[in-house]
């Protein structure tokens, strides 16, 4: 089958790639349409001690075979988390954070970009018949971002943040509206605002606000900047979220995190059923993140297109 | 009066000091007995921007003048912040993080290394008889430590970890304790860990505990060694809380932060009812953690030896 793998730091389509074979849990999945993450990008920078391997976590597909025949054809989104099932991380807070954990296209386990992938039929979520593939291929990011709504009570009257106002930080400001409160978006060049205006989000440049304004910061930069941009921006005995992860240590200050009592809380995987019911209802705009489609066969393209700063969520079809 | 003044950086034994009048809702104290903190050290090395004036912000103290007759010749301690009473911050949180707060000894309010110091009447503490000076002295630092106990529920079932076996660290790792939990001390140098046995607490050496092995992990080193010890140390979805301030940035990898889900809270001052109520009770251990005495006179003298590895709390006595 044709697949964009990561081997060796590099990344290439290739057309000869083994099919998987599912496991005795597990359904083959035939991919329709697939998603590139900054976490891709960052795995093609060596991110997460280098997997090797089909790149890919955000997805929807067509199951073609599985053990449990209510699954066959149906039109499916699937988390990524794979745990052992056994263990005492996976008994009290799931695969998440299983020590053994597999992850789709992250870590030993082949991912998305590909004519076909394998999941344990207990990550498939069947997507309703009026959510379009486009829509529904952002159940994984949206998931991420109502994870934070796990980890903290929002505040309807909170004073709300988010800094980076890229793919994922578009997807969190508009879940973090849906709690009734006022949520900036907050970015560096005056053109990434535009977007968020879209999405009737309100918006400003980084110097735009002083220090300790935000009850609740959401840091989705992705870079060691926009973490000390993020710690100046929220207030004493504030929340700072970090959403976005990157490779490699940073020189950061951490005086302020003791001194006015920050809670900073690391935020990653989600909910998909939330994700998926937020979608058919339309309550999160996501067509308007979508920033270009290409063929799995250009694929090498489409990561160069997603790699530039300011662009949207591009998209890979099989 | 004598005081220890800290100007240009430098600190200075004084006797002609001028004596401090009390405003309004003060009280003037005479000052008994002070401990010297890591932060007097931080401050001396530049810490929060360069504090000029008289250190010291644990005491304890006579009150020889005050509006509110109740307090005269009261033997007391005092809570080091003070708020302006009137913002949000301070009707929300309290004093402690009010913008416009002073901070004995730290911030635009001269501290307790002298033979007097003022302190509104409400920040104030009258002692239990049956407590004495050398006790009730610790009663600012316990309070910090109990500030944790106000941030989280803890778990008596957790598995918790205090890395820094110094004297925070085992007022913290005691105040622990309380909560029926199993508690270690986690140090660098075998010598350091002769204490924490002392007191009946489990110690061990960095290198001796695997990472991902607490479910609460508190970093009281000061150092930023001991921020990446801690974070190695704490469990996915686990949480780390941060004691110690220290001068300066440091270059940390926030990684795990982010994909284990860690929550990392900042904590600073805390309860000082609760504080003296377990030394009045002797639940907590203070006096093996006295390390020596100087006549305020040799204060200077006195802060070198508090800044020697492994040293104890050091004691003034104007």
């Amino acid at each position: 089958m044709q697949a964009l793998v990561l081997l060796h730091g590099r990344l290439s389509y290739q057309t000869g790639y083994p099919q998987p074979g599912p496991g005795p849990d597990e359904a083959l999945i035939r991919v329709t349409l697939a998603g590139i993450c900054a976490t891709d990008l960052e795995l093609v920078k060596g991110y997460a001690g280098g997997f090797e391997g089909v790149l890919g976590h955000e997805f929807v597909g067509l199951v073609e075979k599985a053990a449990d025949e209510k699954w066959l054809g149906r039109r499916v989104v699937g988390s990524i988390n794979i745990g052992c099932n056994h263990c005492a991380t996976c008994i009290r807070h799931g695969p998440e954070h299983c020590p053994h954990r597999a992850a789709l296209g992250i870590h030993r386990h082949d991912g998305a970009f590909a004519d076909y992938l394998t999941l344990p039929t207990a990550n498939l979520y069947p997507i309703p018949d009026t959510v379009p593939d486009e829509t529904a291929v952002f159940t994984e990011p949206l998931a991420a971002a109502l994870r934070i709504r796990e980890q903290v009570r929002l505040q309807p009257a909170a004073r709300m943040a988010v800094v980076g106002p890229g793919r994922l930080g578009l997807l969190v400001a508009q879940v973090l509206a849906l709690a009734g409160g006022h949520v900036t978006v907050i970015g560096r060049h005056r053109q990434s605002l535009d977007l968020p205006a879209q999405l009737g989000l309100a918006a400003g440049l980084v110097p735009d606000f002083a220090g300790n304004t935000f009850d609740l910061v959401v840091e989705a930069t992705g870079n060691a900047a926009g973490f000390t941009t993020s710690l100046r921006l929220v207030r004493p005995a504030g929340t700072l979220i970090l959403k976005s992860t990157f490779q490699g240590t940073a020189n950061l200050d951490l005086t302020k995190v003791v001194v006015s009592e920050i809670n900073i809380i690391g935020s990653r995987c989600g909910p998909f059923a939330p994700a998926l019911r937020l979608l058919a209802r339309n309550q999160v705009n996501v067509q308007a993140l979508i920033g270009g489609e290409y063929p799995l066969a250009e694929g090498l393209a489409a990561f160069d297109h997603a790699a530039q700063p300011g662009v949207r969520k591009i998209l890979l079809r099989p």
